[in-house]
């Protein structure tokens, strides 16, 4: 799940926060994470929180590990695979993967995304981080969207991949 | 108005032909033109089709200029400003800017776009080109939202100038 401008930006800057988005982007954001019981996670991104996300467990991918804190936080490093099948040995059905660009580039590359969930907010930034980093191909089929706000859409999409 | 994809690329590259984009999304595109009776483009993108679209004004903007062709073809070079006088001139009320990343940049930056349409294809291209080509800052305002087709989303917003 990501908040992107109308022209496709997740962000201006590696560093920037992402209070940006609208309120009822960050109340779907929560809503749908909690769900989940997981949000997975660049190091970048998770800088950008002050700190872990309450109430789910926090996965970062990261080359320097931290203090890993039962339940809430979890440092990873390595394949994403092995992350995956660590998780579902500690009981989580799926997770829900949060960015950045390079994360979410590595586990599409790996087929490991079912469904995207991208947030559009009414803004141009011109130029900055897009959802993915890497020439990459798929389909989609839209499963959904509606207003979030009087500016703000949702779309959700199934991903096809192509071979 | 332009057509990207749900990770906001137009293009995988300069010389990319528009050939993955829905026919929904090219019927609207003929009729929002020929609507405005004049289309304003970049060598790049006037390059990507055959001929010049028929039944309306191909405005194009090429350091080398060629031979105009009156009511069909018509090349211009330097400030955009200047190109919409002549056109008002010519009895032009308003104009379609389609593309690409550069001209659409130049446009944004003087303030000379009231409204984006953009049409969001159902597929991934990871890396290309986006919308703009510079780090520009606007806000938007969504007037519409459309399914044009059962997986492609048309939006169209007003722009709204931040100084």
């Amino acid at each position: 799940m990501m908040a992107m401008t109308a022209d496709g930006k997740i962000a201006k800057d590696k560093s920037q926060l992402a209070d940006w988005t609208s309120k009822e982007d960050k109340k779907l954001f929560v809503e749908i994470s909690k769900e989940h019981g997981v949000v997975i996670m660049g190091s970048n991104t998770f800088a950008t929180f002050p700190k872990p996300l309450p109430d789910r467990l926090n996965v970062v991918f990261s080359k320097n590990s931290g203090q890993d804190i039962e339940g809430l936080l979890k440092w990873v490093q390595g394949e994403p695979e092995t992350v995956l099948v660590e998780l579902e040995n500690l009981g989580y059905q799926k997770a829900l993967l949060g960015g950045g660009a390079y994360l979410n580039t590595l586990f599409l590359k790996k087929k490991l995304i079912t469904e995207i969930i991208i947030t559009i907010e009414p803004k141009i930034f011109g130029a900055g981080l897009s959802l993915f980093a890497e020439d990459i191909n798929a389909d989609l089929q839209l499963l959904e969207h509606r207003r979030l706000n009087e500016n703000t859409l949702m779309l959700k999409y199934k991903i096809i991949y192509l071979q």
